[in-house]
């Protein structure tokens, strides 16, 4: 049985993000754990301001028109994002808007796993718990574990693991257990208005 | 195939609720769809308001203990939920707390649909979105769509189905969907940290 | 000028509650800080679990009238509640679930500050979040500074007092904040639908 | 006793946006009542997406000094958020987080008011709930009425007022109301660490 097909990314377009270190490690675990990852640069996304006169004429951006068809092709989505003044980043979520748009709308029926990483000590936590909202509403079956990495300056060791290995472990076990998730619903279960069925 | 295992209660004591009415269609729903279900009076469920004075003597009320005998021996829960004051009922809210504190936890690896029924335009929706944190946060996967009936009091015909042929239908089809991610991931994916895989 | 009056109570039945500990000393502050202060125990707002049924019959109980009371006669409510299953009591809720049902609804146009207390890292800000809804919505006037205590069973000293300075100052610096909007806003800024104006 | 200054600007780029109709009839209102109101087009604070490395360098990007400027001269904020997928709109967000970036961080101390409008009968009222959180955090005292304006391409009439009276009344009352809170706290009493009382 082949494992499921992801596709991952940080949203930060930061170079030396926390997040980047920690979704290039999630996506190596996930790896491991037999998922075809399609690892994403948040910039391979960019797109300008959501503008309901811009997607009338001249359309969807070329960079959310890539984001959909990169959704589209997987069985789930797995995103590392900051935490911006206790809710999720305005340019994830700008993402997310623009992509909404996109007919048939990528986001149906994928399940996610997300994560956070900051430099204090709540780890990000919060901006997920927003950030489950609008996937969720677009009928994302997100895993209800998250994965909250505090301290993440001193957290990375020099080949990109975390140097305490407990916290490897619990980031290993959860993504496991995701790709359990990921796999068996596979094909999705969220309402399609469309089929019906 | 056997169907899935589900424990379905309406979260209200009150004796004409139409979160009541609301459940016992959809259990009926659900049984149709091949599910075994097993549908609970909210009040088999008393228990005080939790105290942890109480907790450590005489410990957890009976009816926290049945409440959760009940959603151990499922695959998954099935909650009509009226909104109080944007949010979820606190009765419901001091059940959950109560349930889990008891050990093993019984809401970790579970799968959930949440519905809400009220008797204006918005149809109890906000109060939703407030309930997923708790069982999110307990581990529970919660189907990403939920079914909200505004307008109750002229919602159900005399066979307590819904008047709206569209209504119901679309009701069906959500319970399908939910019945088939019930289905997928009887038996959990959430991380339970004693047995560590 | 007088200060402001307020009712101050920790969303807790346990003895040795550390949000006991906490809305105490935060009383002391504002007496300090010129308030007339009503320390309640919120077990003299004991009440059963709502029930719409027992609204109608025999209707609202002691506990949630002598609450709804206390609450008319004060600028402002200061509370200090644990945080449950990332959201917050059961307990809490029922209480304001009942009260909301005294007519006039006492909450509308009162200010209120909120606190937490735990004895993990996170010190409870998460369910505060969760508590502003309900009580926003009924038209209490927030406060947008939250205080939370992590570390709580190391905090105290036996004078009651925080052991570092630097957090007594900063919950002393909060609280006359929190008068000073109180007092400003004594007399009610939110909607009142009876009077109109 | 002069009135409160306030920024108005609805959070959509769109021009023929019901925001942006919904925000000139409240600052048409708020100057009936009394306030002088900067009625600002979110076009003028057009600016990219955040990102870390363009913040360090060049810096702030003039649409966000622009906002922090426009924020940091007025007592109070009043905010037409149109609701994408459950929240609020991303651009929005990002506007916020630039603008937290600006020291002295502007928002702090502020009061403001939040309204929505939609083409739906739900009105745009889940966002706003979504909305109060970055603000809050950030010192923001919101006042707790939120004014929804369902099915907004029937509601305006030829002069830009609502055609229904009530609908009308209602919100001039609401905007009275919070001019009064926005007089009250004008000067602000969220905490400022730097100088301490």
């Amino acid at each position: 049985m082949s494992g499921p097909r992801l596709l991952a990314f940080a949203a930060s377009f930061r170079r030396n993000s926390w997040n980047r270190k920690l979704i290039t490690l999630a996506a190596d675990l996930a790896r491991e754990g037999g998922a075809d990852v399609d690892l994403a640069d948040f910039r391979e996304f960019d797109m300008p301001l959501y503008d309901g006169d811009v997607q009338a004429e001249p359309g969807i951006p070329p960079g959310a028109e890539e984001m959909a068809r990169r959704v589209a092709a997987v069985d789930g989505i797995v995103i590392a994002s900051p935490e911006y003044n206790f809710s999720m980043p305005g340019t994830l979520k700008n993402a997310i808007d623009w992509v909404s748009r996109v007919k048939p709308m990528p986001f149906r029926g994928k399940t996610g796993f997300l994560l956070a990483a900051s430099n204090g000590q709540v780890g990000g936590i919060r901006g997920l718990w927003q950030l489950r909202i609008p996937l969720e509403g677009l009928g994302v079956t997100l895993h209800p574990d998250m994965y909250a990495l505090p301290w993440a300056s001193k957290a990375f060791g020099p080949d990109g693991r975390l140097v305490e290995q407990e916290r490897l472990d619990r980031l290993r076990v959860m993504i496991q257990r995701y790709l359990e998730m990921a796999r068996k619903l596979a094909g999705g279960t969220a309402l399609n208005p469309t089929t019906g069925s």
